[in-house]
């Protein structure tokens, strides 16, 4: 069941290049109003969608009114595309402002898909009746289908939280399977949820569970045009929560749909879960874990089943972070493999046999050198995704 | 010819975990001592031979002697050995001392291979005297193929220059295909002349060469624990050249080796050689360079001879750097693509079809912010890149 207060609607626009029977227009209204929170790529290059959502949402701060509608298409990111992109995009907002009857600045879009491709309009026009047709009758798993774009499997995440006797619901989506990187990636999602929220704490969290989520997770280093969070709050179900309370509840759903945006990492085998421990400070560790998980060797390593801890070792020692190398130890899958600048002596052929069958592989980095900690997850490299992405545009 | 002074070995010492019919062991020695200069790798783990030749050049410099041999062994890295890496490295340098008669401190190692396996002592005892036996028959070539790895082909490149009616002589060598990125990589070089040089010089022109050749190509973005260029000047030619003509005959001599590098990057079948003009500084230049160069999702494209623009403008968007989106300019094969924050007008499916069949890809990304500038080439990522990777050490 949906959050108290939301209605979805899903349609096929045709917008992708190969038209499939799958669709790719979404949109999720908020009967009376929400309040919102976004996070949304830090790439110089912002898509169309992008820039309109931040102007919308300032303009709604300023005017003290509430949004109305989230509205996502696939197939076509919106991005690069100049004063022409930004006005098909407010032209979107107007074709969903006339047939739902909202008010224009009340609508946040959200685009995916190759970047530069212009807007077919007429595809828009004809999708939005069916859109309207829709609505109330698509429920949250539809919605992640239409969001899609070279994802293997939708994703999304529904919770009921009891408060009180009374009940908070949370559902949330996301899509993303390349382009995924440090500061949020190719990658849009939208938590919605019908607990009575302050607007500053509702950011406050989003933020925060981004920053654990979405910002710790690796597929393959690029950070993309269009990276976009919402967050709606239709204070439906009358019960109030927190800033601790949205923290623990949004960081929980966004970790979840993070491991399977790594889990469906375009290609991806494996999920290679860095923990970096005792760095000098937690950038340090940080610094480290994205070294290692966003090297092509480790990563082609994992792929192929093969605990080469030596790359591992050699991405650590060039991540300019200062620490002692003959203190660094490597725990993999539980095992510990290197220590005192040297291997450990164990059968590395014959011990990670079996522990590499699995899909989650652990790595745990150690220095002696402080308390700073970082973690991360990182798919693998493997043939699929270079066939997945040498001929995405064609 | 080899410049005068200089005499080289080779020898097939089986080292390698499939052992081929192919040189592993390569020996040059300076009849008379030679004036050195060396840049080593700036990871963290260095491999026991880095420490051991910059423990000699130290010993060296502080004794005033001149260095009589260098020493690379493939096969086998000798990095993450700990004590008893050290102690093997010492125990090869014994022998190629007693061997040969040289001085102990004289002799300058490499290795290149699987990181943390140790060498076998056998082998070595066993190489030695095919190395000797093998003294003043060997030529640059032969050099270049015994200090192979997963190269696809031996680099060399040998020139001479008329001075005064006197000929200076130079030969270079270089091995590596994957750990390739900035700051050297799995990488091993050797320059040798018989110019005359003050060491000083000498070293000078060795690091400016280092920085505009090898230190300007990317093809993982991996650094190794045992990347090492050598210089050795025996002065036999009886011409002194001074410090601007080493610096361009150095940096000309090693472009054309890093380019060799690139070329045969693991897999690889492009060479996308990247400017970027006009940047606040050279510093930002030089990022957003590394960034695209090192872009997954660029390096696919390339691979998929797919004039994919939007991935370029994305990357260069993401790489820290301020610039203003709405001024950069992208030109691909001398073709402007992207410009005022959208492509322009041309059929990109169409004109790029014949510059894509070339194996050098010219890209060039022009801000209108100041006058930094950068050059990077990088190879393109394949689906040989990732069988070459997901089982090298198996």
């Amino acid at each position: 069941m949906l959050p108290l207060g939301f209605s979805m609607a899903v349609a096929n626009a045709e917008f992708k290049n190969r038209p499939a029977p799958r669709n790719d227009l979404a949109l999720v209204i908020s009967d009376e109003g929400a309040v919102p929170a976004a996070v949304f790529t830090k790439n110089l290059f912002k898509a169309a969608p992008v820039l309109a959502a931040i102007h919308n949402l300032q303009d709604n701060f300023k005017n003290n009114t509430q949004i109305r509608a989230i509205l996502i298409n696939s197939g076509q990111a919106n991005a690069c595309t100049g004063e022409k992109g930004m006005k098909a995009c407010l032209e979107t907002q107007r074709m969903v402002e006339q047939a739902f009857d909202l008010p224009l600045n009340s609508i946040l879009p959200a685009s995916t898909g190759v970047i530069g491709a212009h807007f077919d309009m007429e595809k828009w026009e004809k999708a939005i009746p069916k859109l309207k047709e829709s609505l109330g009758k698509a429920n949250t798993e539809d919605f992640a289908k239409a969001i899609m774009t070279t994802d293997a499997f939708p994703k999304f995440y529904s919770k009921e939280i009891e408060v009180d006797g009374k009940t908070v619901r949370f559902a949330a989506v996301a899509k993303g399977a390349g382009m995924i990187c440090p500061n949020m990636a190719t990658m849009l999602s939208m938590i919605i949820t019908d607990a009575k929220v302050v607007q500053s704490e509702w950011q406050e969290a989003i933020s925060y569970g981004a920053e654990k989520s979405f910002n710790r997770i690796s597929v393959d280093g690029d950070t993309s045009t269009n990276d976009t969070l919402f967050g709606l709050a239709s204070g439906k179900s009358e019960v109030q929560l927190g800033l601790e309370d949205l923290k623990k509840h949004v960081r929980q759903i966004l970790e979840e749909l993070a491991y399977l945006l790594v889990k469906d990492g375009e290609g991806a085998t494996k999920v290679l879960c860095i923990t970096v421990e005792g760095a000098k400070t937690n950038q340090d560790a940080d610094a480290i874990a994205r070294t290692v998980g966003h090297s092509q060797l480790v990563k082609t390593a994992m792929y192929g089943k093969d605990p080469n801890w030596g790359r591992i070792v050699a991405a650590a020692g060039r991540a300019n972070v200062d620490f002692d190398p003959n203190k660094m130890q490597v725990i993999l899958c539980n095992i510990e493999i290197f220590n005192n600048g040297e291997p450990t002596d164990i059968d590395v052929d014959a011990v990670f046999l079996e522990p590499f069958e699995q899909r989650d592989i652990e790595l745990k980095i150690i220095l002696q050198e402080g308390k700073g900690r970082a973690e991360l997850k990182a798919s693998d490299l493997s043939h699929a995704y270079v066939s997945c992405n040498a001929d995405y545009r064609t």
